[in-house]
């Protein structure tokens, strides 16, 4: 994610014509998705995502239904940003199926570090979380994660092709330990403000294939 | 961690005895405990650590200084409790040492299981929270990692003298893959309210080292 550039502050009722409705609407997204994936869900207030976009206070409702709703369409949209970046890597033709695994890697470190290690993953943030959070997130969450998994076991199963790890990995199983193992290392990350943990636990996890 | 038993319902300010002062602030440790293990520190509220141990609301700063002196201790004793418990399984040598971290690892299931995996690791939720935590937390949890670390990387140590794994393991840095890997799938398991992370990421792991 990019840092959100200065908005204007607005104030009054919400405006009237579509195109600056969804404007602000897409500024809360923004500045929800900043704010939870530093914080999580419980300890983020409307008020808090509001002041960021510049909305004024009691207007949050004009755009969405609820606070579980927000929270809802934040998972969605965090899902597509993530599938998106995840397909450019792992689909990248140019590099090997392992490369392309790396590149990923590779690229949500320097992310992450871009941020101070202060953002983690929004799913994994409200998957820590989920004892506190709306019930009808957790069919939500774990759906992300099968999203994600199959999407690392077909890049396995490319590598095994192309003869980069060994023909008896069991890559579902495989890709289900890389996101267990990966949410873990962002957590340490955020908490050691380091990249170590991302670094040790993805090396270990693509010689572990070999 | 056992289930409390049913309290006593307390009324009016808190005991001038030092010993029910006492049994006071370990039952409010333990209500918090259980609290904080599900929901984390920012859901958690003190009306509800309170509730569940009759003490009346407002009394709180009778047993502690502030909420963040409260999440403090608890981190302590938590870490007391999972110190003894990881001495427990890793220091029992009637067992040949990556049985002892196996043993650890069922016993640790089968605590969850009991929870229906509602219950996960404080020192993991706090550090997924760390965003919205006092500062002062950081180093503390920090810490407890590398205390939980140093008790598997020893065990490691064991393990290649007895030559169950291979003598080119770095002790230190499996541990740390470990706890990384182990806390992501402690994670899982309460979001898809099951054992499987936990058995695979273990199983995973235990395989690696062979």
């Amino acid at each position: 994610m990019t840092v959100l550039a200065p908005i204007k502050r607005r104030r009054g009722r919400p405006p009237k014509d579509q195109a600056a409705f969804s404007e602000t609407k897409a500024d809360l997204i923004r500045s929800g998705m900043e704010l939870l994936t530093e914080k999580g869900f419980s300890s983020t207030g409307l008020d808090e995502i509001l002041g960021r976009v510049g909305v004024p206070k009691g207007s949050f409702y004009h755009y969405f239904g609820s606070k579980d709703a927000f929270g809802s369409e934040l998972i969605k949209q965090y899902t597509t940003f993530f599938n998106h970046k995840l397909d450019k890597f792992l689909l990248d033709e140019s590099l090997a199926p392992l490369d392309r695994l790396e590149a990923f890697i590779n690229d949500t470190i320097a992310g992450m570090a871009r941020h101070e290690f202060k953002r983690g993953c929004l799913v994994g943030n409200l998957g820590q979380e989920m004892g506190a959070l709306p019930e009808s997130f957790r069919e939500q969450l774990n759906e992300v994660f099968i999203e994600w998994q199959q999407r690392i076991a077909l890049c396995l199963e490319q590598a095994k092709c192309a003869k980069q790890i060994s023909v008896k990995t069991d890559s579902t199983e495989a890709a289900y330990v890389f996101w267990t193992g990966w949410e873990g290392a962002v957590l340490r990350a955020k908490l050691e403000q380091s990249d170590s943990a991302l670094k040790v636990f993805s090396a270990y996890f693509l010689d572990s294939l070999k």
